[in-house]
């Protein structure tokens, strides 16, 4: 049997009891959601799925094509326009994902010959960005300045730093300045994924970039999506014109995809909007964050303090985690489980993300149903 | 300058007059479309532009997370099973990009020590998926069945061939029946990518695998795009349930990405609805794909006989190429340009699509302006 070989593969996540499973939900789902990316709570506002209600019967349900051919609405560039603008940046491309964003970036600035320093810590797209790419991969040790500028220090060409600014399994930010200070020593430019920091972290959620002031710089290209705090679905990189139109010259995963629907366009522009005129929402996310942390951490649990809005906690086995979160969810609240071989330390844990518009009776909630299951 | 070197190829690009740009289009644009690819003119579709409101409306602007973690909803579950049930699979499973459920299905089922056949005229999408795949790649002439059972009898582990249904410069299909036949005398798996398939060939645009009677075989798995005949995003892999599975527990852009927005995800079952309506869509599509080519080919053009929706027409070269493209438009028709370097071949053309609710009038006018602007 040609496919017969997944077999031996599935028995073995069987016995591990390891076995991934999708749960579709509803859409009157009553549990208490702490495990989506929705950080500001803005994919059910009403002026989001408005945006997106009104772009697609404007727009139709597709872009119909690549973004160079027929994939490019007005409605794409008002996005690309208002996102660098608010994060601080000459130009952005939109993509379908962030994932694809994130291959675009990497492969299409990391040519042959070049250099590619890959926080151990980096996330999966980012990773197959670095695998994709002409250039040479290192890996880093996660979030090490010192390693960093140590290997930038052996290459003489074109080099460049590829990390997220917020880790997404532990939520911890990566220490950005000294980063760019360790690439700016040998002239190494920075891709950094700023998918858990846009909405949260800067000044009214303008993204870790801009709170390191490395916004806007000839050296800096970051990534964002438009799934997480923006409510919808999409990618954006950020960066310099020139690197944009590069980009859109060079990048396979931007010439060779159709383009962003316009109601995910539609629904990330109002998002953008809504943050705009109610910047409290990203420090909301933050307290929401700190207070879950804060609670739990009382409560005796192995916890990461979080630098954005996810906290990951500590639990002792992948079966026990994976027993913890469902029995979480019978109680009531969904948080996410992140094991082998999901997680590159091997380490399992529960991941809450704290919702802006999370109360303080839900926090109390969720925070007594996590005790109460804990293996 | 950490990008400094982009500027050397930009000047290279400018010097040849192959800078690509975007050009944003309005919703009320007047031209005639033969550039994207809604064979069906289902995008603006009023049963599919609401299918996209209503799921947005329902479910929120975006699906919040991984399909694993919260992204899954009702209607993604509601959409595999009519996708798999409709393009006679067993099992579906809905990516947010054709891109993603390529790498997926190329990545997952092409472990370390395999060997992947790959059609030299491939997709970007399919080349990055074998790229990143840890089996070994070998590239096989263009839609060549013996060249393939070639490349088979040399490798005695597991092997995948890897092909388009239908390329999509060309838009010549491949010889499935004899590539399959290829495949199973070594026990080889089939990938195929009917992007440019599904909607158009097939009893009521059931696709080409359904059509090569390989639907629902044990050793076959296709990717499609919910971005073309179904006027929506996303893409999905079709194959046996324990493949899909396998995919749910080891493909990293199923795992790592954020599900497809509740809003793709309505329009493409509304579109999916309206085709199993109205199955006469799909031939009609041929029908003025085969009306395009013969009228094109009557004035003197080269143009290549279109197994499906795609009509391909020779230009002289790549700047004729860009020329023609950007005359055509500016006489009110757009057409796609494909020239290198996104051509495996370097030969430039002008890439035409047909939709199933052009008019006679419509291709007449269509014709006449590739004529009278031809360089």
């Amino acid at each position: 049997m040609a496919f017969g070989w997944i077999d031996e593969q599935a028995q073995a996540r069987r016995r591990a009891g390891l076995v991934r499973t999708l749960r579709p939900r509803a859409a009157d789902s009553p549990l208490l959601d702490l495990a989506g990316n929705d950080y500001l709570g803005l994919a059910r506002h009403p002026e989001v799925t408005e945006g997106a209600a009104r772009a697609a019967r404007l727009w139709g349900g597709g872009s119909t094509g690549s973004r160079l051919v027929t994939g490019t609405t007005d409605l794409h560039g008002e996005l690309e326009r208002e996102l660098a603008d608010f994060c601080g940046f000459e130009a952005a491309l939109v993509f379908s994902s962030g994932y694809a964003a994130n291959l675009a970036a990497v492969t299409a600035l990391a040519p042959h010959g070049s250099l590619i320093v890959s926080d151990a810590g980096n996330h999966a797209s980012l990773i197959d960005g670095c695998r994709l790419a002409r250039g040479t991969t290192q890996v880093v040790a996660h979030a090490d300045p010192d390693a960093v500028r140590k290997i930038l220090g052996t290459h003489p060409g074109p080099a460049v730093l590829v990390s997220d600014t917020v880790f997404s399994v532990d939520g911890d930010a990566a220490p950005l300045a000294e980063l760019a200070a360790a690439c700016r020593e040998s002239g190494a430019g920075m891709i950094i994924d700023d998918a858990h920091g846009l909405g949260v972290l800067g000044t009214g959620g303008r993204g870790a970039p801009h709170a390191a002031e490395l916004a806007g710089a000839p050296d800096v290209v970051a990534t964002v999506t438009l799934s997480k705090s923006l409510g919808s679905q999409g990618g954006a990189v950020l960066g310099p014109a020139p690197v944009i139109d590069h980009l859109v010259n060079a990048a396979r995963t931007f010439i060779f995809d159709t383009g962003l629907a316009p109601a995910a366009t539609g629904a990330a522009l109002a998002a953008l909007r809504v943050l705009r005129r109610e910047p409290e929402r990203a420090a909301q996310a933050r307290t929401v964050a700190t207070a879950l942390h804060t609670r739990l951490t009382a409560d005796g649990h192995e916890a990461v303090r979080p630098d954005a809005a996810v906290v990951s906690v500590r639990a002792p086995s992948p079966e026990q985690a994976v027993e913890w979160a469902a029995d979480c969810r019978a109680a009531g609240v969904a948080v996410g489980c992140f094991r082998p071989p999901s997680v590159p330390d091997g380490i399992s844990r529960l991941r809450l993300t704290a919702r802006a518009d999370l109360t303080d009776e839900q926090i109390g909630h969720a925070v007594g149903v996590i005790g109460a299951t804990r293996p």
